[in-house]
């Protein structure tokens, strides 16, 4: 065995194998055995791959073994899928390999329950001391490894969040949610049971991970929720964490129940835990994923002045009800600042806050307002929003806002939203391409710019340093 | 003038026109007057079209006139956009010619603060006997009519939903919006400066007619509030009226008032004088849509009794959270209904409700489960979920859910969410298609039914009839 090996942590291990058994992997295409292999081949994974199954049949081209035992050089993680009975015998062996990590895809374990069963494998981990995920899981990508060893789907889109999920069903899916959505994700894990590692084990490592920015963990009840808690406060230190916690409610709960087993406990506890914790409670997937895919592209919030910039009225009103309600900070512009607005926009335009470039609004006045607003150090944050005129182009407006944004260098929060039909859409996918977050509606916008100046207050409160910036910074972030 | 024009009201004559005159009618493409003829032409209006301009000059290959006067035959609608001190006159020459109803585009009005200028429009319309909407919009766009006389955008997908809004920014946005998200508009109405008809009468208008299911306004502020609020208590009565009001916090007012020198009043008051009224208020547009969507898709839920069947247990329970939340009444299934569930699902299932059929559900378990759910007069609504998994094509389960509900014939409330990627995307595409609403998550899926039942409460409790059904409805809504 390598010091590689023996320098890295089981996680460590897991997370970027150099070699991978599946053991129970198939020819039938219908089986999960084969989607494993399968997806892990797509995904373009350039370590080594051993299928082993008892007949020792080639799949999908690759030479196979009857045990890992057989496998001539090291294995770093085994990918176990082989019914339940079997799964303990194939770790020891895996263990006497000398294997540190273990996906036990498998179920038929505690969620039967067969307690016995998965403590077998706990105390087998634990002899050879290897990390185990699961049993009952759909398994386990890494972008920067290019593992994709789930049976879930073989297209994941990459990126820089963490998403971390009880459920099954919901990891897959959101594996699909990604590319259809544009919002990367560094990794995706299954829980499952949480024989051996839980939760907590997985943000720990997230939260040094360098190609992680934020981590989503979709929960429906903590097994050491303590545990949980403790790596939450220390996470949040560093990069967000974003908690969808489910079984709210007594409809929901009994559902959980039914569906993980998870005693969800009194929701108003784990609120305020999570709040206390730095951790930023999202109400549903898609807000989940809308704060995560700002937190990952764009740094956080300067100071306690955020900036509206649109061509409609209408959507300013509703963007600057959304901030109000949800603690993004919103005051008049400074009059110096109005006075340079007023240039960009007809008379009959407003250069308070919202700054309304009113529709006749073309490139050039949105690149000079996006310029104003990031050079300027009194704004902290910045919102952009456009409704779609007959007029004026979208894709050229998005084009503008982000040429000027990269020509000055972005040390603040910039959001977008644009309101309209094909071509928006067609505006905001290059602006998430080129880092900047768009939404479809103002309101989603401002709520995930809303989650982030939640975050920065923690940071503060908490000692982190506020973020650094060339310019003389008016103000801060208030803790 | 025909008997026709003289039995109807100047609104019916607005919206269902045989013949339109544009005066500031353009040959340059840049302007507002090329657009209006524009948008008319392609949007496929069958009566007749007379472009008015000074020079006489053929607009897009009509035969144009210097005046309304020289117009040969009956003109029912005006179309104005000439510069604001001209309108006076051209409306004084429409009203000569019997023109029954105009759309004012021009601004420079109230909103300038050019008062007598815009009495003066209101004075001639009265003596006249003229319907005036405007001044200051971008148009009106009505379905039925095949008539886009606006200056927004050229297509627009029809439907069953009004929309009417006092933002001309955000009403032209959301005809882009109805195509990319197929949400069908029955109309679409720019209040502008409500000279004459205001939100009241529109209503009015919208509450009576068979080409509209659900009424959706955004407002930010009322001219007569008490008109609104008894128009939206007898339309409440016959059709769901959805309210966007924004200005709702000191930084949305302020805009507000900037924006369309709306005084914004108490929040507190507007929304219980809404909630009074059985006016639904939606707290973003989305949302608005969301709702609107499925009102004029789906009949009203049938009794207090929503199930839930999903494919993936963590998301079966954040609908159950989001059913208890927001009102919809979930309960556990009666014992012989839950066997007969059971029959369609792995023992690891569930039939409680959610009912989950498990990632192994196929075609036929859902079309089942749906028929069970739509022939069991104990059930009054159905949320239907699924999570993408790699073995299961969302295509071809959306096309098993759709043709069990048609050949079932439905009669209470469907909604439907497929969580995943591009697969489950074009999956949902075909369920609005055939008439059943679709979500990208469970939430907003939940929100939409919550608000149809609030609105079937409001109803009851006003004595209307609950919808009727063949079979015995074991309960109903409750008031």
């Amino acid at each position: 065995m390598s010091d590689r090996v023996f320098s890295m942590s089981g996680l460590e291990v897991m997370f970027s194998p150099r070699s991978i058994a599946v053991v129970g992997a198939s020819k039938n295409p219908k089986k999960i055995g084969y989607e494993l292999v399968s997806n892990i081949l797509t995904g373009g994974y350039e370590g080594k791959l051993y299928p082993v199954n008892p007949e020792g049949a080639d799949v999908m081209g690759l030479k196979s073994y009857t045990s890992v035992r057989q496998i001539p050089g090291e294995v770093d993680l085994a990918v176990i899928a082989v019914p339940a009975a079997y799964v303990p015998d194939v770790l020891m062996e895996c263990g006497e390999k000398g294997i540190k990590a273990a996906l036990i895809i498998s179920s038929g374990f505690r969620e039967v329950g067969n307690l016995d069963l998965e403590e077998r494998l706990v105390q087998t981990a634990r002899k050879y001391g290897m990390r185990i995920l699961g049993p009952n899981i759909f398994g386990l990508y890494y972008a920067p490894s290019k593992m994709n060893a789930t049976f879930g789907l073989s297209r994941v889109f990459p990126g820089r969040i963490a998403f971390v999920t009880q459920s099954g069903a919901l990891g897959i899916a959101m594996m699909g949610w990604t590319n259809l959505y544009r919002i990367g994700v560094s990794a995706v894990v299954s829980m499952g049971n949480k024989a051996d590692i839980e939760e907590a084990d997985v943000l720990d490592f997230f939260s040094e991970d360098r190609n992680t920015g934020a981590v989503l963990m979709y929960i429906e009840g903590a097994k050491d929720g303590r545990r949980l808690l403790d790596s939450m406060r220390r996470s949040s230190l560093k990069k967000p964490v974003i908690v969808l916690k489910s079984g709210r409610t007594g409809a929901g709960a009994s559902a959980a129940s039914s569906h993980t087993g998870s005693l969800a406990g009194s929701d108003a506890v784990y609120d305020a835990a999570f709040r206390q914790c730095g951790a930023l409670r999202a109400s549903d997937l898609a807000q989940a994923f809308d704060w995560a895919k700002l937190m990952t592209l764009q740094p956080p919030p300067l100071n306690d002045n955020c900036l509206i910039i649109t061509n409609g009225g209408g959507v300013g009103v509703m963007a600057a009800d959304a901030c109000e309600e949800s603690g993004v900070p919103i005051r008049q512009l400074p009059e110096d600042l109005q006075l340079e607005f007023k240039r960009l926009m007809p008379v009959f335009g407003n250069s308070k806050n919202p700054v309304d470039l009113t529709g006749q609004a073309y490139e050039e006045s949105y690149a000079k307002s996006v310029e104003l607003a990031l050079k300027d150090p009194r704004i902290g944050s910045v919102i952009v929003l456009y409704c779609q005129t007959a007029i004026t182009d979208p894709v050229s407006i998005a084009k503008a806002i982000a040429d000027g944004c990269e020509a000055h260098g972005c040390e603040k929060t910039v959001v977008t939203s644009f309101i309209g039909g094909t071509q928006c859409n067609e505006a905001m996918q290059k602006l998430d391409e080129r880092g900047m977050p768009s939404y479809p509606i103002p309101e989603r916008a401002v709520s995930a710019l809303a989650a982030y100046y939640r975050w920065q207050r923690y940071r503060l409160k908490k000692g982190q340093p506020s973020p650094t910036t060339s310019s003389q910074a008016a103000s801060q972030v208030s803790p």
